[in-house]
């Protein structure tokens, strides 16, 4: 491996670049290799990928066998984060890759059952491996592969969902706090639902207060729990579908002071301010705005266009819970376009929460590259 | 105001600077003024400082009368929050300075009792406006005035303290989770006790678990926090009136579990490491290393041997709360001395979560200046 690879990987860093590497190993992908320095000086062990351009994903400094044991310890290791960090919870992600010290594998629990995710060959081979520790270690209903993601093309993988042990689930009930949500493992976005913004959604519940407002409300994660203290929550969906689970979601936790509106909610924003409507609590959890670097400026703009107009919506002492999960926005770029639309719409605007995914989504220390998800709770003066 | 000044006042950040001004106004300090462009035209009221490098503090975009009913209105709003996001609770921050629109003044409720920090000419000359103010909404059993802090001497204030109204309050016990602990309104730390960490010391006894270790432990803070859940404590403090001050607490708390060590929290982290000493929780939350900017470079040397040897000492698996209250170091920079520590001890370390201060003590979006906690929690693979 080329020096400025081994100083990564020295600095902590856990993925070497194909352009780090000594000439091409020769391997098919999907093994598990030594990694040594230009010297032949064992430096750990890791994945190696051939088609990602992402080459070695690290797994040890140490020169341990990478068996069956050694995934069972990660996986335990896993599971007693959430054990410590959200006591009594049945709906977690319970494994978050290279965070857990398990590349490219993802495992949400959804009560009895497991959603995984195998995003790299390495993984992908060791799938039935990974299927008998998960089914031994954690006995559940059944365990749903959801590998149907573009990013297995980067790896020459084709995307694949099914069922990979026991039953196949109907649509799984799980709580978000007070609120019951229910999920479609095999169907649902992602793993079956939005885990990641789980213990946001909880939180939203604390600050609504009296007019309230979601947008890009998908199946209402934020919007039910609005509306568990809100006199009133509008929540603006463009999907037909989604909108049609919301109303299901709403009538089934018997909170009948939502309404959903069918709606863009780029056009919903600019109409509720040309017609002076005023609210008391916003929430903005937009789709991600860019897929790459060129789409930031673009991105950016239609950030500070619905953060200014929910500015402008809000009464004074009015709250507003603004998220991303634009990659490419990071947290001060998402911060300053906050304090642009603050200027622009002449409102002092507080800090009170900065908040991130939720703590079954650990971050690497030294991989920044895995930190996506913003939620700021503001509160507009 | 020079053009600068102009751009940063629009740009919403509430301080112009002496350097930007258009000459020397004149003034005796202490005023509201009217701040102008340097064509005369209305940018917004302020209050003016004579001897401090930050010459105006924002108060208002418009031309609003500065009244007992604007300070009124700014209190009630400020209180607001704090039933928002604090339901409940009878010790937090009601009063936060700029981010609740009052530059120059500290307010901290303890139960029945209220502490004040008047830090600016125009707020010290409003002291008993203020006061007034306080006691008719807040009905206290008195308000002490701790604005004895070398803040003071910036702006050409002397330092003092005493009691504003009503009693002069005995040693004030407050909660903090399941924790009692004991504040001295006239002679402790700040307004009496370390509130910006309040929200920090409950959450770590969620995650205390196993053999613990608090270094810089003051009175007892996260100590008591951990002891409440961990098997053992150990609490380092070099202070013999601060350790006889947490002995008394944990007794008071009835909590058996802790061990005041009283030493040199450096020396105890080397010893121990040479001692081949394991722990599964570890706090550290030292006072701030550095006063200016110069001190910067020394201060992350000692942020990093503390926090190297704290992933030194801990068991796979275990939990590092690691706070730093020093406004030179920013967040950034705190992070990237955490991956550093973190590469040296060659330990895998997740970001379980990344916090500041607690929500009573609000940072405004266009004043960053002011946001000066970081306390991440990690856990060391």
């Amino acid at each position: 491996m080329l020096r400025r690879g081994v100083e990564r990987w020295q600095g902590g860093h856990p993925w070497i670049y194909r352009a780090d590497l000594n000439g091409d190993p020769g391997l098919a992908g999907g093994e598990v290799v030594r990694v040594t320095d230009s010297r032949g000086w064992f430096l750990g062990k890791a994945f190696y990928s051939k088609h990602s351009k992402i080459s070695l994903r690290w797994l040890s400094f140490d020169d341990v066998a990478v068996d069956a044991d050694f995934f069972r310890e990660r996986l335990l290791a896993a599971e007693s984060l959430r054990k410590l960090a959200l006591p009594g919870e049945k709906t977690y992600r319970l494994v978050h890759g290279e965070a857990d010290g398990l590349p490219g594998l993802v495992v949400d629990r959804y009560g009895d059952f497991l959603s995984a995710q195998f995003l790299v060959p390495a993984m992908e081979q060791r799938k039935e491996l990974i299927a008998d520790l998960l089914q031994a270690q954690f006995n559940p209903r059944g365990i749903i592969n959801r590998s149907d993601v573009g990013v297995r093309n980067l790896e020459g993988l084709v995307p694949e969902k099914g069922v990979l042990r026991g039953e196949r689930p109907g649509p799984v009930s799980f709580d978000e706090g007070l609120v019951k949500m229910r999920a479609d493992l095999l169907e649902g976005q992602k793993t079956g639902a939005f885990l990641d913004q789980r213990e946001n959604h909880v939180m939203a519940s604390q600050y609504a207060h009296g007019e309230a407002l979601d947008c890009f409300s998908y199946v209402g994660g934020f919007a039910l729990q609005l509306a568990t203290r809100a006199k009133h929550v509008t929540a603006i969906e463009i999907s037909e579908a989604a909108s049609a689970q919301l109303r299901e979601n709403a009538e089934a936790n018997k909170l009948s002071n939502l309404d959903v509106v069918v709606a863009n909610a780029f056009d919903f924003l600019r109409d509720a301010v040309d017609d002076g409507k005023r609210f008391d609590t916003i929430v903005l959890d937009p789709p991600s705005f860019a897929k790459n670097k060129d789409a930031i400026p673009a991105a950016v703009r239609g950030y500070k266009e619905i953060n200014l107009r929910a500015m402008q919506l809000l009464r004074p002492g009015g709250i507003l819970i603004s998220a991303s999960c634009t990659y490419h926005v990071d947290e001060q770029g998402f911060e300053d376009m906050l304090a642009s639309a603050a200027a622009d719409a002449r409102r002092r605007v507080q800090i009170i929460e900065r908040r991130g995914a939720g703590r079954d989504h650990p971050v690497l220390l030294n991989l920044r590259e895995t930190r996506y998800l913003k939620c700021f709770v503001l509160r507009v003066l």
